[in-house]
């Protein structure tokens, strides 16, 4: 029996396959109710609070909408670093213990890994990680597998292939643990420097994940093609990021040499890594995937607010 | 037959007289339902998401109040320079793109002129100019044009002066474009440096406008003063700046020279240009055009989100 | 006859007790109705404007919480003096006389002392204190009261130690005020050079109030130990600060000498001054007032807006 009522949402690693896929009966069924402009009461009287050490624009702006969009209530703190108690010290403990006071569920954003499973611990209300450094962006994740599945009709038996710094990249790191409750092949696209963290690797069976510096082996038989941007900074050396830059960047000339019906997702904002021209690609999932976090997340509010 | 379903509303070239005219009467029945503080819920199910690179106090409340006030939900990003993925290089036409996944109708400020057309032509949602650098401001026309004719029965007839930096401020040039669908006398009242782009000029009939650098020959015949501040920097040097700056500072003693019955307006923030001694004058109207701001761009919205 | 309808909340000083504890039992009802998720239209149609010249968290959210649990709508200007005209020299009396026009109350904070009775003043729609400066914080005096009473079942006839820097602490100064309208024994805890403002002691009875720089001798007599925190830069010297610091702190170990039933209070946040581990004490009553705050503020908001 899956029971989302009063869950925090802070690592894909605490949720089963069942799990990251109960949401998205209740996604499409919000998605059609939004397109509709259904004024919905079903979160009327509750209210979430936008706790972001962070700037963010579209996790902040997902959630208060779909929030808004289910009749409950927002407060934003956009930038909790300069502006709260945080300057003067308070502990993020004693700060979502606040916070709960004045709302029902708290979406954290926060610099350094760790921070959401902290807040977690001290609140007695739900915490979102909105994404906490390098760690993860769990909510993602499960919007993501969503799209996936719109796109697709399936997630199980895709060959999904990860592009750009898979190091740093949290969403990327959230994904591809969701990715290891499904039977698929992974492919990691990435200069050797930025390679995935291999705990998360390790989660994969031997043979159904390959890590590669160049995406030209599997581009012929991928079927999702997910990708991010790389900052240059990241790269070990000024050579190394002339050698591959060529390579992390996806534009129509590349994408001939895709399969046909090929998926291309990117969790935004775009730098050169992929070039607008791409936008009328049939396969350019990008921006549904991006319209997929609200309904989503709607969900997920219904869910642990145990509404749904 | 007017219909603004749909519709941005970046520059006020794109719309005729009976267009600026047609939300008069929605404006009317908004202020009154919102004097009974009646809670309504047109735009229940619909979001409005500000989007605003540069600040603003009046133009985002305004907006956020109106959209409240019809029982929509508001989303913030109050400082999009600063917090967004601007500040990783994003362009406006994608973050516009992601936008509207989360809301209806976007509300954009932008120091560039064009900016505001660059995100309609990127985005399905409608798109409002709240300001695009010295450009234009077109739904404070659409407010303004509603205050003069409350104020004064009519627009048409009327013997209008704009008196300031008519050369930079946006909604001096909106206003002019505005007015000059009406039969109307425009008087422009500016140091020969500031003056009135000569493209608006144009569009009234020779005759039906003069330019000066003096109010004194046009304040006693003058129905409706529009005053705005010029800001020091502003001026060719310092000479013309003392010798300008009494000119364009309205008191109780200047307007003994004007009509009985003038009506005089501001945009808002007033500095030195305007005593406020002046706020007891029965015709001082700025604070009434700030407050019907609300109730026409409650109009405004519930006609471009097809709700009236 | 208490009539609360459009009354500014400026200081403590312009309510009676009876005003002062009128709102209990509809802060009790709030709290009720919170808690049982009721989705409240109380004041649907009508909007709050939070107006910050200086940053908060507490405050504003609570009372941004109050007034959406109430079915209001929020206006949130978080850093009024970077964003608004007021970095271009506009007063703060013309400033809320176009607030006004948007919202039905504005809550202000600004870190002048005076700046609240100003904004009241200019404005028609009621203010509400929020803290100016090393002012007053009236709002937070009516939900600490509350607080109180609803620990101890009374407010008269109780010890109250107040400690700290009570030179300083707005929050300790409108309470010390609020306090002296009951039959209650004060006693007030802080350095020399942090005195209490004499005025405000000089609103007690002799005898009734007591002035000390060392809590050991009222510890085991103090029903109510209200601490705040010191800044270490407002000791008069280092060694002041060494020689008292150790005073000014509350854990476990000093709570051994206090009543069985003492009532710890904090306005949080909390330095070094309230050790964590006294949360787990029957009478650490610190996350219940900022709790209170809420359910206090939607009685107050409805009690202004003459809808209670």
């Amino acid at each position: 029996m899956v029971d989302f009522a009063g869950r925090d949402i802070i690592s894909v690693k605490d949720f089963t396959k069942e799990e990251l896929t109960y949401p998205f009966a209740l996604t499409r069924e919000f998605k059609k109710r939004v397109q509709a402009h259904e004024g919905l009461d079903l979160l009327k009287g509750y209210v979430l609070c936008s706790l972001f050490y962070e700037p963010s624009t579209r996790t902040r702006l997902s959630f208060e909408s779909a929030m808004q969009r289910l009749g409950g209530g927002v407060l934003t703190v956009a930038e909790a670093k300069r502006t709260t108690s945080a300057a003067k010290g308070e502990s993020l403990a004693d700060a979502v213990q606040v916070m709960e006071k004045y709302a029902d569920v708290i979406l954290l954003r926060h610099p350094e890994v760790g921070a959401a499973q902290v807040a977690a611990d001290a609140a007695s209300a739900p915490v979102i990680n909105g994404g906490d450094g390098a760690g993860e962006h769990a909510p993602q994740t499960f919007s993501e597998l969503f799209t996936i599945n719109e796109e697709k009709g399936t997630i199980d038996r895709l060959e999904i292939t990860l592009m750009g710094d898979l190091k740093h990249a949290r969403v990327m790191r959230s994904l591809a643990m969701g990715l290891s409750r499904f039977d698929i092949k992974l492919n990691l696209v990435s200069p050797e420097s930025l390679r995935m963290d291999p705990e998360i690797v390790g989660m994969f069976e031997k043979g159904k994940v390959v890590e590669l510096t160049n995406l030209d082996d599997v581009l012929p038989t991928t079927d999702v093609l997910y990708l991010c941007r790389i900052q240059k900074e990241r790269f070990a050396s000024e050579a190394e990021y002339e050698a591959l830059r060529g390579t992390y960047r996806v534009d129509n000339s590349l994408l001939s040499k895709a399969k046909k019906d090929i998926t291309i997702m990117h969790p935004l904002p775009r730098m050169d890594e992929l070039d607008p021209e791409v936008d009328s690609h049939p396969g350019a999932a990008y921006f549904r995937q991006a319209a997929d976090l609200l309904y989503n997340r709607m969900a997920l509010l219904a869910l642990i607010l145990g509404k749904a």
